[in-house]
């Protein structure tokens, strides 16, 4: 199944942008007609039929709609500051939205050597993504902000865990994530830090706030790698 | 810290080869008196002091080891179909060797489109990736066998899976893998197809020799996806 994917549908028509138009006429030749599956991108599968096959603007007529199509049964918010590779982050992105996930949301950290990300590339990633691994929520990539306004903004309701290692903290604080998310609110939010950990600044007002410090076992993970892992982690615990 | 790796430790003594004793004296400008650390890629790390800060051929003596360094508590054999994009395939072996992995074993199926696999070039990137993931254990990776033969030759006493999502099996036979993993032996072969499925000769031996079927929950994953969320559902279960 070729999904295609569209912000334009209202009173029972899809209009295609460019990009989708050219590839669904164009590359993909549907004529007039036609089935197609199109995605809003927010969760709903559309069944439509191809009307106008205009490669630069094509519209369909929707015939049925099918909510939470490819949904999981949480909702997670994934905070990662960018890996200096940005090739790094950008393959946390694909995968992370294969396996499930709601929002990818890059933060820099005060120890972040990387400070810039170009949010429109990951949106692609993403979109990509989900078409191919057939989902119709798109994950949402918000502009960038700091690990210390992420740590505010954070809805406090949500299971909120900071992936850190601090040997010196004591045994009970220093949870396996697989323990901290037994038994937890379905809305999870996971921070995962720069190469060069978080502050002590950035630990501190976490743990003012909430949020809980989480281990993800024994390996010494990279941080695209530490990402996924989490991702997986929930999706194990409450997606299977 | 930096690893090395030596295939040649004998009575007190290790011998770097040609690119390890270039890395080490060369690019890090190592000298004789230097404490340096070298993996022996069967799990034990060896703390050493450089003698010979030869760049060719360098040696190194020993002052301590410490067996299992980085080991995680499980024997993992992940049998997959090389990916027809052999980037995808390269990166699972990399990422499944950080998160703890035993054996890579790469298989061909009935419907694999890939036939050929540079055994050498994956060796080198599990090499790569255990080092910087501080691993003394760098996993196997055998020269490719049939899917067939990989099903009659994986040992009885292990628990063996088959990642095959077949909506006719029965629901009791159709194992999440959270599940099928709960109370299992710490010995675990799974077997992942190619982008073709399994053909049904290939099921139909599995399910002969006690294999068991497991799916891995509702989101559509690539390969190389479902390869490392195998691996990842392992390491979280049996490693934390």
């Amino acid at each position: 199944m070729e999904l295609f994917w569209s912000d334009n549908i209202s009173g029972g028509t899809v209009v295609l942008d460019a990009e989708e138009s050219a590839h669904c006429v164009r590359v993909l030749r549907h004529r007039a007609g036609d089935a197609i599956s199109v995605i809003d991108g927010e969760g709903t599968l559309y069944a439509c039929r191809l009307v106008v096959a205009d490669a630069r603007r094509a519209e369909a007529a929707v015939v049925d709609s099918q909510p939470r199509f490819g949904s999981h049964p949480y909702r997670l918010t994934m905070a990662v500051c960018p890996t200096k590779n940005i090739d790094r982050f950008e393959w946390f992105a694909e995968k992370a939205t294969e396996v499930g996930v709601d929002v990818i949301a890059p933060v820099f950290g005060e120890h972040s050597e990387r400070k810039v990300i170009k949010t429109e590339r990951v949106r692609r990633i993403v979109l990509s993504a989900a078409k191919q691994s057939l989902k119709a929520l798109i994950p949402a990539v918000p502009e960038p902000v700091s690990v210390l306004d992420f740590i505010a903004s954070a809805p406090a309701d949500a299971l909120r865990l900071i992936c850190y290692c601090d040997e010196t903290l004591p045994r009970e604080q220093r949870l396996s994530i697989k323990d901290a998310l037994a038994g937890a609110p379905d809305d999870v939010c996971i921070l995962i830090g720069p190469e060069g950990d978080f502050s002590p600044r950035e630990v501190a007002a976490a743990f003012a706030s909430g949020w809980k410090p989480v281990h993800l076992g024994p390996s010494r993970l990279r941080t695209e790698t530490a990402a996924l892992t989490a991702v997986t982690a929930v999706y194990l615990q409450k997606g299977l």
